[in-house]
């Protein structure tokens, strides 16, 4: 039995009253690769946004990273309990391209979670999968926007920490924190160069027991290494603290920290501008995504190539007098 | 006053003959932006490639690079020379992305290659320039098919040594020549990293004089770091050799080297399948190139863009939805 999907106005005032079953169905649609699901996707995210209130405080984006081991799980859980006892509604999100092949999302195990999971004010979301990187990242991107529309007020991006894929939460997110294992200098930790310097907040996780002098030492050596790093376009300097999720110490600190950067960000105009600029990214990375993917399956464009690639291939006619046959196929009404 | 150009015939006829004014002025068309001046090029190409004879040997096309400072222009002119004095007619070609922000080119000064630029069985054409490096790699490119058009049989590309362009000579080469310096280590030489694992060919220049000994040293270095990189797809195994441009000694052996790798890569099919693959990803280049500026500089995409890019920039209206509005402009004829 296929049920009928909900209509678009079932959609657009089940998400704006918070229906966690009506946001993940709407989750789904836009991560579904089927054209009609893409279809109602934007439509209901085109009605969340008209219908939102302007005036209205904006959520804060945090991207958080940090190579696997370092305890992103319950870190994620010890901040999102916190926020969600002090009356906030985080939700969590995550990008991971390694999930479509290995099968497991980096959130796909929501026992990680287990309190986080189960609180009514909190809204987990495993990574969607998609071919590449970039197919992930938009997904996400858009699930951001239904999350946000659904009342959320603190999203957490998620990454694995070892790549490409903090670019584009980077590129998502207001605010980059970092997490770091005590002791272990960068390249022990598994920490892509450059990936340092995004930071907003370096932050020494599992700071316990016999980990306290390591964890210190790890702060320092970040503390000392974060004098070095360029100045950032939003004039934050970047802060290196240490807390321990496990035991729940630090997490006061860190959220203060993290209001202080907002307020930062939010006076000096570069919250603002940030929103902005990504937006710009985003446009010509989904208009560049979308014309490719429309011309490329069209089944003339496919039969024009079937028909050049191979004089192509041989050598007989160049690339660029092919591509230009192809692309005459082109018009634009 | 405003001369017309050649024809068609004219052009196709004349670089069939050798003709170097005409050859310089396709290659001048080939590297114009104006839709005009491309349709004629590509004409020319298809012309030229349609009346190549497929049981001729094809040219050997090399890249050659090498950090500023280690002589690439004075071993072009050795190299190129000692070829000419063989029979052959060499191209030099340059792909440096610079020389549109410098105003120079590094082979915009003939003079660097005196003796080589007054033969007539040798050609020399500085770096087109352009907006980016795929496009000056573009036209490099339609530069090869039009001087092996022209019947030199061995098409030198240079490079500068310090970036991307490395990797867009190797994909438009059948060779890959470094040029060292005798002494210091790939760090000081300003190599980037991979660029020495991509050499088939590494040659310490400048060994002469008082530099022998620091030739050798280098010589044995790089010999020793060759059996560390990683088995080539082509099953040669990298060549780490020593030449004097200055003094004109080690040329001779050089080209011994070049043509066993020619005879190596021939009888393994690995120059046909590479020859292939290059194709398949130019025309990949060029479509894309393409297919995005035929569209984005279109005036109804341009109006629609200027409408929709504020309401994404405002947080109105999503990336995706923007998107998908515009590209329902494209149409597939």
């Amino acid at each position: 039995m296929r049920r009928s999907l909900p209509s678009l106005e079932q959609f657009v005032q089940g998400i704006r009253a918070s229906d966690r079953v009506l946001l993940g169905q709407a989750i789904t649609l836009a991560e579904s690769a089927r054209e009609d699901h893409q279809e109602i996707s934007r439509e209901i995210i085109r009605q969340l946004l008209l219908q939102t209130d302007a005036s209205q405080a904006p959520a804060l984006r945090i991207a958080v990273t940090g190579a696997p081991g370092v305890g992103k799980s319950t870190f994620i859980e010890a901040l999102g309990m916190y926020l969600v006892e002090g009356g906030k509604r985080p939700a969590v999100l995550a990008i991971d391209p390694s999930s479509a092949i290995s099968g497991g999302s980096i959130l796909g195990d929501k026992t990680r979670m287990e309190r986080l999971s189960a609180s009514e004010k909190a809204f987990i979301r495993p990574s969607p999968s998609g071919d590449s990187l970039g197919g992930v990242a938009r997904k996400t991107r858009e699930a951001i926007l239904l999350v946000e529309a659904a009342g959320f007020d603190t999203v957490i991006v998620e990454t694995v920490g070892v790549g490409q894929s903090e670019i584009a939460a980077q590129r998502m997110t207001d605010l980059f924190l970092l997490l770091l294992l005590p002791g272990a200098g960068d390249e022990l930790q598994g920490i892509k160069r450059g990936i340092v310097e995004m930071a907003d907040l370096l932050v020494v996780n599992k700071s316990d027991g016999e980990r306290v002098k390591l964890a210190n030492q790890a702060r320092a050596h970040y503390l000392n290494a974060a004098h070095l790093f360029p100045p950032k376009p939003s004039a934050w300097t970047p802060r290196v603290m240490a807390c321990s999720a496990l035991e729940n110490t630090g997490i006061v600190e860190l959220w203060a920290s993290i209001q202080e950067f907002k307020d930062h960000v939010m006076h000096n105009g570069f919250f603002q501008e940030n929103r902005r600029q990504q937006a710009q990214y985003w446009l010509e990375d989904a208009l560049e995504a979308g014309l490719k993917a429309k011309f490329f399956k069209h089944p003339g464009v496919q039969a024009k190539l079937a028909e050049l690639e191979p004089e192509v291939l041989a050598g007989r006619m160049s690339p660029t007098d092919a591509a230009a046959r192809v692309i005459g196929l082109l018009v634009i009404g």
